[in-house]
C-alpha cells in the first residue's frame, strides 16, 4: 500500500534520534509513551481512537519503535504511520474499559515477550492519558521494571520546530486568519451566538481553497457579555448577541493537527472608558514585549518585560502570559514545556514557537489580545497577520 | 447574580444522593470527582478548563459539595454551578503545569483544612482525567488516608437518565439528523472531503432554528475509500470524494453536552455485491436486535441476539456492538459502564441511553449503522428517526 506521509522517514528518525539522547541522558532505557500527540509526532499515526490505551515503546536498541493498540484501529496505525507492519501490533476487544483485565496486562506481556520486563522504563506520569490505574497495573505486572518519570520528555524535544513542521504551521496560520475573520464578521447584535461559532467551526475545517483545516485541539472560546469574565466559558447556544456585549475570541485553526491560535476581543456598540483603557495598555505591552521576545532570552524574561511595560496602565495579570504551543490532540495545543512566567529557565532559542496570550479578566468583563509566534534566529516573527486593537462594531 | 440552570437544585440533590448511597456502600467517606462530565453532572460545571487539574469532592457528611480548579477558572464555575459561592476554591497560577510542585498539594491541603486527611478516599483510578502523577501525590501528602478505587462510581449513577436528561437528548437527537442529513447531501463524487466536513460541523453548533448545539465528545469521524477500514480515522483535508469511494459516516449531535451519536454508510457509484451484503446482514440483524432489547434484558444477551440475527450472513463483528452514552466531553461519548459484549451482566432498566453501533471493519472497507436508543418501560424507543441501509448516490 502506498502511505502518503507528512514526514518523511528522516524526519522521522530525527525525532527519535533527539528523544533517545534524552532517554539516554535520564537513565531511561524503554519509553512508553501514550499522549496522542506525542505517537502522532515520532509515528505518523492519526486517529480518534485514545479514548481507549495505546501508546507507541521506544527502545533504547531498537531502531524502529513499537506502536500498539485496538485491533480494529491497527489498520489506522497501518495507514498512517512509517513503521513497518510488524511495528503495529493490536490487542483483542475484551481488553476495552474491561472490569476484569486491563490493557496495561497486555502491555506488560508485551514489553516481557521483547525481554524489556526488568528494564529501566520511563513513564508520562503527569500526561492526561497516563492514568492511575495504568501505573499500579504495571507496577504489579513488572516487578522486576525501574518505573521512572518520563513526563514531557517527547514534548521538549516537539518544542523547536523543523522546517516542514513550520512550514504546516503557517498554513495553520492562514486558516486560523479566516476563522478570526469570520467570527468578527458574523457576530452582531441580533445574531444567534450559535450561529456565529458555526461559521467559526466551518472556516475550521474547510480552510482554504487549496487545503483543509484539522480539528483544532480546543473548542472555539467565544464567551460574551458577563461570561468573558471567566476564563474557559464558551458561546451561549440559546442567546442571541446584544448591543453592549464584550466577546472574548480565543480561537485557532490547525493543519494536519498542528494548532495555531489567536485571541481578540470584540466589542459591540460604544465600549466604555475602562474597556478601552484596559486594551490599551494590553495592546502596548504586548507590542513592547514581542520586540523584546528573541533567542538566547528566559522565559521568565519575556514575563518580566510584559510586566514592566503594563505597569503604569493599573493592568494587573497574575497567571502565565504564554506558553509552547503546536502539534497537538484534544484538551490543549500547548506543550507543557515552555511557560512565559517567574521562575522559568528556558533560553529560547530559533524554532520555538509561543502563544504570548495576555488574558485579562476582571470581575464584569475581560479583555484577550494574543500573538502566536516563531522565535527566529534574530528575534520573533509573528505567525499571523491580524490586527491588534479591541475590535469594534 | 441571575444563575440560569440546566437542572433544578433538586435534580443536582437527586444525583448527589444516589452518589452518596453509593459512596456508602462501597465505603468510600469522600470521592474525588475529576472527570469533567462528572463534574458537570454533579454541579452544572461547563468549561474547556479539564486541560488543568480541577475537580469537585463530594464528602457523605455535607450537603454540598466543593469543587476547586484553576483561580481564573472559578468565576465561570460561580456562574455555571448551582452550587453557593463558598462551595467554589480556586488555586493559585503557580500550581499549572509547575515542576516545582502539584496541583494534589493544594487538593491535599484543603482535604487537611476540611478534617478530611485521614478518610476513606475513592478516586477515579482507571479515568481520563487523574493521573499516575496525581495519585502518587495525594499518597505522599496524606499518608493517613485510605486511597480506594472510585472509577466509574458517578458514571453508574449517570448510566439512567432523568426525563429532563431525556429531553435534552431529544435535542440533541433532531440535530443529529441534521447532521447527517447534511454529510449525506454535501458528499458526492468531485467534492472536497474538508468542505463536507466543514458542513458538518457548522451543522452540529447551528443545531435548529430555536436552538442550538455544543461541541460533541468526539470529532466527526468520516473516512472514505481505503481509510474505511480502519476503525478511528476521519477525512483526508487534501482529498475530494470520488466515484467508487465507500464513505463511513460516525456523527453526532449534542445538546448541553449530552451527546446523540448516529453511524451511517454512503457509497458513491454502484456498490458492489459484497458491501451490498454486508449491509444487508447488518441492517437485518440491526432490526431483530432492536425488538429484543427492553427492561430486564441482560447488556451481554443482546450481544448474543445479535450474533444470531447475523450468523447466516458470514458479517463477523468480534468487538463489542454498543455502548452507553450521554453527557460527556472529549474524548469519548460512551459512559464506560455497560458494553453491550459477552461477559457484561448489567440488566438493563428504562432510562438507560445505548448507541447500538455494530460496525464492520474489513480488509479493505468498512460498513457501520447505529441507533442510539432508549430503554423504556416495556422495550426501547428509538432517538433518532434516520432510515437504515446503505445509502447509494
Amino acid at each position: 500500500m502506498q502511505k502518503k506521509l507528512l514526514f518523511s522517514r528522516e524526519e522521522y528518525l530525527n525525532r527519535l534520534g533527539k528523544v533517545k539522547e534524552r532517554m539516554d541522558h535520564e537513565g531511561i532505557e524503554v519509553l512508553l509513551v501514550i499522549d496522542p500527540a506525542n505517537m502522532n509526532y515520532l509515528t505518523g499515526y492519526d486517529g480518534w481512537s485514545f479514548y481507549v490505551h495505546q501508546g507507541v515503546i521506544v527502545d533504547l536498541r531498537e531502531e524502529n519503535p513499537l506502536w500498539f493498540g485496538r485491533e480494529q484501529d491497527a489498520n489506522g496505525a497501518r495507514q498512517t504511520c512509517w513503521l513497518p507492519d510488524d511495528c503495529i501490533v493490536g490487542y483483542p476487544d475484551y481488553y476495552v474499559q474491561s472490569r476484569y483485565t486491563h490493557t496495561m496486562c497486555f502491555v506488560a506481556d508485551l514489553l516481557e515477550k521483547r525481554g524489556l520486563s526488568a528494564k529501566r522504563l520511563g513513564l508520562e506520569m503527569d500526561g492526561y492519558w497516563f492514568n492511575a490505574r495504568m501505573y499500579l497495573t504495571l507496577q504489579q505486572e513488572l516487578p522486576e521494571a525501574t518505573l521512572l518519570d518520563g513526563t514531557n520528555l517527547v514534548n521538549w524535544v516537539k518544542t523547536v520546530k523543523s522546517t516542514t513542521e513550520i512550514g504546516y504551521m503557517r498554513e495553520a496560520a492562514v486558516i486560523c486568519e479566516k476563522v478570526m475573520r469570520t467570527a468578527i464578521e458574523t457576530i452582531a447584535p441580533g445574531v444567534w451566538e450559535k450561529d456565529a461559532a458555526a461559521e467559526v467551526c466551518r472556516a475550521q475545517i474547510a480552510g482554504t481553497e487549496t487545503y483543509g483545516g484539522s480539528s483544532p485541539a480546543i473548542f472555539p472560546i467565544m464567551p460574551s457579555g458577563l461570561r468573558t469574565a471567566a476564563a474557559h466559558l464558551t458561546f451561549e447556544p440559546d442567546r442571541l448577541y446584544r448591543s453592549g456585549d464584550v466577546v472574548m475570541l480565543e480561537l485557532a485553526g490547525a493543519r494536519h493537527r498542528y494548532n495555531m491560535p489567536l485571541s481578540r476581543t470584540l466589542y459591540l456598540g460604544d465600549p466604555p472608558e475602562d474597556l478601552r483603557k484596559t486594551a490599551d495598555g494590553v495592546v502596548g505591552g504586548l507590542q513592547q514585549t514581542l520586540e523584546f521576545i528573541g533567542p538566547g532570552v528566559t522565559a521568565e524574561a519575556v514575563e518580566e518585560r510584559w510586566r514592566q511595560a503594563i505597569a503604569h496602565t493599573g493592568v494587573v495579570k497574575p497567571s502565565r502570559v504564554g506558553y509552547s504551543f503546536g502539534l497537538n490532540y484534544v484538551p490543549d495545543w500547548g506543550e507543557h514545556t515552555v511557560s512565559l512566567r517567574p521562575g522559568d529557565k528556558t533560553i529560547l532559542e530559533p524554532g520555538m514557537t509561543l502563544h504570548f496570550m495576555p488574558g485579562i479578566w476582571l470581575d464584569t468583563y475581560g479583555f484577550e489580545c494574543s500573538e502566536p509566534i516563531l522565535v527566529t534566529e534574530s528575534g520573533c516573527e509573528l505567525f499571523v497577520d491580524f490586527e491588534r486593537r479591541l475590535f469594534v462594531k
